[in-house]
Order: C-alpha cells, then sequence, then structure tokens
C-alpha cells in the first residue's frame, strides 16, 4: 500500500499543449496530440440555438437527457442519473457520500480519484489487489482501468458491492471508458439497489472533453443527495443540446466503436513495426510498456508527438489514437527516427 | 427571524418556460419572458474555435480568464479568482468554508443561499435586520439585493467583516448584479485579507445565462481550496472564450449599462403610466410592491408575458426587461388590458 502525500498538490494530466510547449519548445507544431483518451474523431458540429447560450437550462431538457443517459448507459431509470459539468466535478461529491474513513484505490490508475477522496477527509490508499478494496468505507475501481485498460468482470464488483453495503460502504466504479469497453461488465444497470455509483464520461469517447458534461448513476436517494449538492442549471446549454443529440444517436456509436477498434488495431500494429509490444489499453488509449519509455517519450516529443507519460512509473507509457493521414505519418516518421537511433546506439554499443 | 423548512426541496425559480406553459396553458407563445434578470440583449455571438468543444480546457486559458476577470471586478489578482460553472455551484462549496454553525442570510433574498448553507450543514435562519448578522458564523448578503435593490454600503460590510473575522466567522456578498450597482460598493478589492468571499455571476450582465460562468473573488489561500474541490478543467470551453472576450470588453460593458439604464427607465416609465409604481430593483430587474401583484401577474401572464412571482410574499414582483420592440409593445398592450380590467371592476363597485 502507498499513502497518499499532498493530496491537494495539482497533478499532472495529459492534454495540456501549455505543458507540451514547455517540455518540448523546439518541437515543430500543431502538436499530435497523444496523451489523453479523448476520441480525435468529435461527433459532429451542429449550430447550436442561440437560446442555449443565452437562456437558463430548461429543466425539461436536463430531465430529457437523464432520460437518455439512462438509455444510452443501460441505468434503470432517468431517476438513477445525475448528470454533471464534467465527471471531474463529481469525484469530490460522490467521494462525500460516504462518511470520512478508509478510502481504497484499486491502482495504479487515474490520479484524481485519491486527491479527490482525500480533500472531502477520508484516508486514502492505493491497493493493487482487488480483494482489499473489501476492508474499505470507500472503494473505487476505473473499470475498464486507465492506463492499463484491466477489466474487472461485473460479478466480482457486485460481490465487492455486496460486501461493502452489508457494512454501510459504497463502491465507486468509474467506467469513463465503457462505452469502448466490454460493456457487460457495466454496473450501470445494478446501481438501484444502493451502494453502488458508476460515472460516465461524455466527452472522452463524443470526442467532446471541452463541453464538460459527466454523469453519476446511483440508487434514487443518492440522485437526490448529488443534486442537491449541484443545484439547477449544473450542466451548460450546449453541453445539454451535445448530451441530448449525442446520447441518443446510437447509430453513430456504434459506427465509431467500429472505428476506433480499428484504429486501436492499426496503433498496435505501427508501434510493433518498431519493436514496441502494446500491453494493453482500451480502444481509446493505448497501455505501453518499455525499457526505454523515457527515450521513447523524448524523441517523439521533439517531433511534436505527444504521448503521456507517468513520473512515478518510468517504464509505462499511454498512447491516444491518431486523428488523420497526417498525424498518422507524423507518429510513423517519428517512430521510425526513434527505432534508428535505438539502432545506433545498439550497434556503438557492440563495437 | 424565519428558521427554513425542507432545505433540500426544489425551489421555484425565473427563467422556465416549462413552467410558464405549465401555469399559462392558453398564452400566445413565445413568452416575453421577464421573469429572470437576465439581460436581454446578449454579448455579440462568435464562432467558437472548434477545439473549445473538442479539447480538455487549457490551464493556460483559465489562468488568462482569472486575470481578466480581476482586472473586470477589480480583485487584487489573478490569485483572488476562481472561475466555476456557474454561481450556483459555488454556493455549498462557499457555504462549506465555514464549520458548520450559525448561517444567516439577510433576507428576504435569492432563495438559494438559505438551501445551500442548510444542505452543507449549517442553521440556516433569514434575518431583516443588518447589524443581526453579526451574531452569524457564516453571513450571507446579496448587494444589490434580489429582487429589491436595496445596496449595503461597502463600509457596513467591511465592519461586518471585520466583527465576523475576528470570531472566525465568514462573510460571503453575492455581486450577481454589482455589474449594473454602484461598483464603489463592491467587495471585490477587499477579499484580499481573508474572511469574505464575493461572488459574481456571469451570465446575468453578459445575457449569456446557458453558458454557467460564475466568480468566487477571496484569499488566495480560499482560492486554493475552492479549486481543490472543482479540479481542473471546471470550466466548459465555450464559457472560457465567451468570459475571456466579453469581460475584457469595456468598452461594450459601458456602452451595456447605459443602454440598461435607459431600458430600466423605461420600464419605470411604462408601469407607472399604468398606475404601478415601481419600487426599487436594480437596472436588469424591476421591483414592483402592489396589493393586486396575484392579478397583475396572472393577466399579463395569460398574454404571454411572464413576471417574477414569490408564493411567500403575494405582494411583490419583479420585472426584467423586454428585449426588442415587440416584446415592449406586448408588455405595454398587456398593461393597458390589465389597468382596463381594474378600472371596469372599480366602476362596478362604485354602482
Amino acid at each position: 500500500m502507498k499513502s497518499l502525500d499532498g493530496a491537494a498538490a495539482v497533478l499532472d494530466h495529459g492534454g495540456s499543449l501549455g505543458r507540451a510547449m514547455a517540455l518540448f519548445p523546439n518541437a515543430p507544431q500543431p502538436f499530435v496530440d497523444l496523451s489523453t483518451g479523448i476520441n480525435p474523431h468529435s461527433y459532429p458540429f451542429f449550430e447550436l440555438p442561440a437560446t442555449a447560450l443565452s437562456r437558463l437550462p430548461e429543466a425539461a431538457r436536463v430531465r430529457d437527457l437523464a432520460d437518455v443517459a439512462a438509455s444510452a448507459y443501460g441505468a434503470p431509470s432517468a431517476a438513477n442519473v445525475v448528470a454533471a459539468p464534467g465527471t471531474q466535478i463529481l469525484l469530490p461529491r460522490v467521494a462525500s457520500l460516504a462518511s470520512p474513513g478508509k478510502a481504497l484505490v484499486l491502482g495504479p490508475t487515474y490520479a484524481e480519484h485519491q486527491r479527490a477522496a482525500a480533500i472531502v477527509g477520508h484516508a486514502v490508499m492505493e491497493v493493487d489487489d482487488f480483494e482489499a478494496l473489501a476492508g474499505a468505507d470507500l472503494a473505487i475501481v476505473v473499470n475498464p482501468n486507465n492506463p492499463d485498460g484491466r477489466v474487472i468482470a461485473r460479478k466480482r464488483l457486485l460481490e465487492l458491492a455486496g460486501k461493502l453495503r452489508a457494512r454501510g460502504g459504497l463502491l465507486v466504479v468509474d467506467e469513463a471508458f465503457m462505452d469502448v469497453g466490454p460493456r457487460a461488465e457495466s454496473l450501470a444497470g445494478d446501481v438501484g439497489q444502493g451502494g453502488v455509483v458508476v460515472l460516465r464520461s461524455f466527452g472522452k469517447f463524443f470526442g467532446l472533453a471541452g463541453l464538460r458534461l459527466g454523469f453519476a448513476l446511483a440508487d434514487a436517494l443518492t440522485v437526490e443527495r448529488l443534486e442537491a449538492q449541484f443545484g439547477p442549471w449544473a450542466v451548460a446549454g450546449p453541453a445539454l443540446e451535445y448530451g441530448l443529440r449525442a446520447l441518443a444517436d446510437s447509430g453513430w456509436q456504434a459506427e465509431m466503436r467500429r472505428r476506433l477498434a480499428e484504429d486501436a488495431a492499426r496503433v498496435d500494429a505501427l508501434f510493433g513495426r518498431f519493436g514496441v509490444a502494446v500491453a494493453g489499453g482500451t480502444t481509446l488509449f493505448r497501455y505501453i510498456r518499455l525499457s526505454d519509455a523515457a527515450g521513447l517519450f523524448s524523441v517523439l516529443g521533439e517531433r511534436g508527438i505527444l504521448l503521456r507519460h507517468f513520473s512515478d512509473r518510468p517504464h509505462v507509457l499511454r498512447a491516444g489514437l491518431p486523428g488523420g493521414d497526417e498525424e498518422w505519418q507524423r507518429l510513423e516518421s517519428a517512430l521510425a527516427d526513434w527505432a534508428q537511433q535505438r539502432d545506433d546506439d545498439a550497434k556503438e554499443i557492440k563495437q
């Protein structure tokens, strides 16, 4: 177990071009930003009604959104859905549903869960053994996991939820990447009886992270408690309109899942050609273990290709998907440069 | 003093067309919605970069927004500014800055302050005597007040803040309508020393309530505490882009203040012509006391003109500003109908 220091400190995240420019000031721009798990193929833009900007969001539209989200995610009903301005802002509020106690996060995973649980008063530990979670007041599992894509079966999660519920504990399952995961393992349909909160992210799969839209799925009483914290008008007009349209568009979703699977296979093949084996991930990001992870990160970064590295895990990288032909070509040529350098270095050592 | 029952219940607010349609199903549409204090003359729309929707908001842009907001509102520096997805979502978090204790709200005022303080554990009372606030752990003043426009002088607020600070208490000043208020009475410049949090709303004055953008101004340590609760990416891309442009546009702001003052005077004159005296307000909404408030609300509502009424204060109404010629004409003709009915009723009684 590893305890958390400096919970309130600002954490390093992917997706910041400012950070990329500071790290690689001489890189050609624009950056090919593969540092996130956000879909590069955004849901098609459309013109928003002026009232989406000018008027307060209508309560009836928010109820419609909850309805559409319940269908899309497989929650029992709209009464089991809280819409919020991003999943991120939900984290401390969801962690607060459990009285301050022992919070255990199945790691390594998305770092904000530890931070959020700590700032609302929990003693937070990261554990790598799933069975250990049963001893928590608040247990947090990211499923599929970020960054390695590990999936915990629904059956095991339900068993864990049952144990926690019996002791008044809470299981939080962050399904931020379940849109491209094995949806049969989702707990979205199991939130009705309480003791389980499922988090779903809109921006990642739909490629609209700037809109800020996320959901908590829970029993109806917990939904009311969370909604009371956010008050009326929590979701902005633009997020509401895009959410309503995109979550109802099951055709786009199916086609996108197919396309992302194809792209992910292409990324694996490309890395594989240069001797880099992909060890896991989801079809929105690939997980790479490599002794020379730091070298790969640097060489690609200098060429304007931004991967995600993890300061506490130097042999691990995460790579999102390139968005278009030029991005694929730049990734390929940067990988070729890195492989060339590696091979040259190896020859030098031999000589 | 009046204690608060059912703090978590959903409160009635202006600005809902769904509610208007339920109340006045036979009214001609579209409604002329005067039920809010939102500027009908929105800041000019512009095309957003696609990345405002697709990418995570950049930390550097958020820092720029804090900078621009500090200048626009007169806060000491960007380190004294928290940007959030609306002021509403800030209320429980700001109320949480004071340990659960006695929260006093200077009323009657915007009802969400009582609700927010109650759900984070305060014992909340509404008081109508400013001096009574000195006995609070958390004191909340809306300045200028909604709906009556009452202004408390900065000097008195600073004295109150001093008394509260000496006892470890906190003063929250909601300046949602200070953009059109006597800005010399703002406490935005006084937040540096702690013990005071000022709330500012973006959507009302700029007529962009759907974007969800609001600010808390506070000492730097309090800013950090609030930011930790919201996490990275709290403000959506569209709100960020509009906030950056509109808050820096002092020319538009000055011209809009002039225009709103003109509009407000015109509303007063119009109501006055029909024997309705305006008793206060700001230039974004007018405050009306009238024995026949219920009748005026109904007759106008049936004609598709929506005012704000207050279920617990039957002789009070609030009226926002009409947005264009047609809205002015519909208001005038509805007022004429109401006055005619009133005069006919009066004659009948005399006969």
